[in-house]
């Protein structure tokens, strides 16, 4: 592996972009073990900082992610994954397709809270049905929903 | 703000693309300030991890990044960036449009180097022109390229 897992506390950045439809789903971070998983089995693979662990995308709820390209950037320490989404063609728990599916209000001076807009939202899966309490006790499930 | 700072030593993670073109430009990295300025002014601004400063995106090479759409994540320790490239439309330091020019060969185990490709390796600046001695004193230039 010559990509550089030094920055980051063992991580880099993966940033997991739809082929087809050129949104970006979300971000995730790789172990060299986890790298290694995903380039062989073209089956994306992450590093989990909230539960410490290796994970394949979709292991529970089976919406995994064939990955399509992968480039890696200047400076080796981020790679940009293409994929194509499998099953309920969701990438986040909370069953939407992007993790990001609220937008930022530009302009203002934000002094408090970020004015956050909700945009995407149509929901793929019920999380509670696919992960329910194990899903939500392994951490997979978060309160900022 | 809102937005979690804490899981990665006060810096959230930003993926910029190309609004128009959809391709994914680089990975930035974000402090409060750096939020603040972008959320303000509508122009891209970083946290520069390797010069430990603000940086606001173009602030040498004149190659600003104007935000079309902020999005944040599921967990908002993550946004995304939408923008429109000005100047000679590059984001990356070596001159090109996109920081992520190499594609990473899939399906073989890497025991060693990862296999690149280059791809999209038009220079859009001579970045020895851009930035000079100065600009790779300060980091701006990387041996990696």
């Amino acid at each position: 592996m010559d990509l550089d897992f030094e920055k980051s506390d063992g991580l880099i950045t993966a940033v997991i972009q739809d082929y087809a439809a050129g949104r970006v789903l979300m971000v995730g971070y790789m172990n060299a073990e986890a790298l290694r998983k995903t380039i062989e089995t073209g089956e994306a693979h992450y590093w989990s900082r909230s539960r410490g662990g290796l994970w394949r995308k979709g292991e529970v709820s089976g919406n995994t992610q064939r990955v399509v390209e992968m480039r890696t950037d200047c400076d080796q320490d981020a790679i940009w994954l293409k994929v194509e989404m499998t099953g309920a063609e969701a990438s986040c728990h909370t069953g939407r397709r992007t993790c990001f599916y609220r937008a930022v209000a530009l302009g203002s001076t934000p002094d408090g809270d970020l004015a956050l807009r909700f945009v995407e939202t149509e929901r793929r899966f019920d999380p509670d049905e696919v992960y329910g309490h194990a899903g939500a006790a392994k951490g997979t499930l978060k309160s900022s929903e």
